[in-house]
């Protein structure tokens, strides 16, 4: 790590162990990017045949590698290499960015034999700052050597910015009664950190399933995982989620999978969708100064996509999160957050709990709520929120964490 | 005051002495609402024949008084009153909400002898505990007797909740060779805060104006000012805005104004949107915790909505607003919210100064740019943010405060 910040005391009490996934290969080395006495690159090899999908930032200024995958994703929707870099994010970076990425993209290609479109690049770090792939030179060569399958804690150690531990996750299902397995690894811990730190994951499995059903598939499940969480509605340049589909598994008889609505998938989906959660609450959980994970479900709205708004109109709110860094279920504020989301909302039909006791109900505080045992649960690391919006039937989960103190201390005191 | 924060280092020196305004006059009262041993009542006495116009909060939750106010606007644009408390927002109060400011209103018109339709009512302070207006009983004759000419100051006192100076400002202007003032106070130091606090302005001028062009002259005021600033991002259920003109300027010969594009009114809508701004400056200056006052002007957009949508992206990003605690030039941070703005922007384009010196353009850091003359703008109290998109015409100009440590404390510890 490159600072000092101690481990979130959300953090799970240790990383859970992944075992080797058939297909992918791990390998990370110290390219002196940015940071010293670290891993800041990290390089998977993928096995021929892999598949590829992937959703990247909605930012308008985009970092150049996240321009670089979304148009290798056009260009077959198969995936060799995944070259990752710590340190730089080379993001705001002009043409000079563009030349990096392709200079980085040609290393890969020399080093694996892998064709440049099927080479996928990523970047996190300071934002701004041309980035120096000549750093790459030579050192791919050694990575590729010493690739090994059981690399996946390192890898994700080696992409770690200001989070302060590593997140990784893993789940299995059954194809047509064939064991898969999918894992992965994330980073991030703001939106976009003390100038560097953006989301960035990268998911694995064995499974083989086309391109275009494994896009299906993780369109969908952002939805409800990476789509869903927020640490501050900061949106980084540079977000990127990939999931690689390795096929291996076909050697022990999984099917080939070649539609989004193979009713085979259904339980390969809800691991996804498990993993891809999984990960983005461990993003959420090391959120910068954060020491509460909160959980936001707005119901009775006017549709799914009017509560996602509404919840993260609640999950945005810096009173809201102020109030539960302080332990105060202060449902006024929720109130309010409700009110500003601009989607239909009727303040005398509105309901709020929180940890399941209900404080305000059609338009007034609930008269029978119990304040001791509602400052009980204040005091909890994982805070529950339920709103009610009682018009309709659109209902929405998002996840947040608490804004402290410390929060304005890692994103404000880092200069001064 | 009903705490002990101490004023902001961003007030004026001193609150501008109002001199008496024609057709208005005011009294303070304690009703003890809330506080103890300080005013929490209001009372404005305007003249018959006064017009009024009104802006008020886009919540979809708004608070009892707003309704009233909203539905008295339609009832013929004319006012005899305006009671405000501060201590209690009347806000999320269900039906003893409406029945509390139908029974204030009942008291104001019998101490008064005004009728219910020309009464308008505001309230500021704690969300979801009802309102006792029986407090405001017998005290309202008293404040009739004692209303006077010269109590501006007394009146911004007494709607003070989490403010920490009392906001006021005045403008003259001519209408048709006839001298016309304008004067207001506001009250406001988070969209919403601890509980309490809210945005109320309320301006009164002797000018002789219809309500119809009156309500377009604000409704157009509000645009850049009190709808061109932002603390938190937060929006109150209880953000009101009200004009009074009292037509006393007539006696000394104004002219009584009938329409909005009367172009006897060009100076007069000068000053007005010189008070509005004033105000709004000032609500911003008192922002929880505020250490720096932030002009962000975005230049070169879509359209001026887009280019307004850029400048609140920016102003609203704690990324933005921990970095100028800081008092880093983190143009980074600026690349990324204009990025997540939604409007359309190209990273290839963009150019980004602080305090007049262009730090970043075409893509890239300004390579001319001295980080030792940036550092020393950037210890300024007032921070001057311009950004141009590179692609249109439109452009905009919003204010907003810096985040600090201080707002965290005083959103998030109150209670602990």
């Amino acid at each position: 790590m490159s600072h000092d910040a101690p481990v979130s005391p959300l953090a799970p009490a240790s990383a859970p162990d992944i075992p080797p996934l058939e297909g992918v290969r791990f390998a990370v080395g110290a390219a002196g990017v940015r940071y010293a006495g670290r891993t800041d690159v990290m390089l998977a090899l993928l096995d021929r045949g892999t598949t590829v999908a992937g959703v990247f930032t909605k930012s308008k200024c985009p970092s150049a590698p996240v321009d670089w995958c979304r148009d290798r994703l056009l260009k077959g929707g198969k995936a060799r290499a995944l070259l990752v870099n710590s340190g730089n994010a080379n993001a705001f970076t002009g043409k000079t960015g563009a030349q990096a990425v392709k200079f980085s993209a040609k290393l890969v290609a020399g080093a694996t034999g892998a064709p440049e479109r099927q080479i996928f690049l990523a970047s996190t770090g300071v934002i701004g700052e041309p980035l120096d792939a000549q750093k790459f030179d030579g050192l791919l060569e050694k990575l590729v050597e010493a690739a090994r399958p059981d690399g996946w804690l390192d890898a994700a150690r080696a992409v770690m910015t200001t989070d302060t531990y590593p997140k990784l996750a893993t789940r299995t299902a059954t194809i047509a009664g064939v064991d898969v397995t999918i894992s992965g690894f994330a980073k991030g811990a703001g939106m976009i950190a003390p100038d560097m730190a953006t989301m960035l994951a990268f998911v694995f499995t064995d499974a083989a399933i086309d391109s275009e059903p494994l896009q299906a598939m993780l369109a969908d499940g952002v939805k409800g995982s990476f789509n869903a969480i927020t640490v501050d509605g900061d949106t980084s340049t540079s977000d990127t989620l990939l999931l690689f589909a390795t096929g291996a598994a076909k050697q022990r008889g999984a099917p080939k999978i070649e539609k989004a609505n193979d009713k085979r998938l259904v339980e390969f989906k809800r691991a996804l969708d498990a993993v891809l959660r999984d990960l983005a609450h461990q993003v959420v959980k090391d959120g910068e100064g954060a020491r509460k994970f909160v959980e936001v479900t707005v119901t009775g709205a006017d549709s799914a996509k009017a509560a996602k708004r509404v919840a993260f109109s609640i999950a945005n709110s810096p009173l809201v999160k102020t109030a539960i860094a302080g332990e105060d279920a202060n449902w006024g504020r929720i109130v309010m957050a409700v009110g500003k989301a601009g989607e239909k909302a009727d303040r005398d039909r509105l309901a709020i709990w929180f940890g399941g006791v209900r404080v305000a109900h059609k338009g007034l505080r609930d008269p029978d709520y119990d304040e001791a045992e509602v400052s009980q649960i204040m005091k909890r690391d994982e805070i529950v929120i339920n709103v009610d919006l009682g018009i309709g039937k659109g209902a929405a989960t998002v996840w947040t964490c608490d804004l402290t103190k410390e929060y304005v201390a890692i994103n404000g005191d880092y200069r001064s």
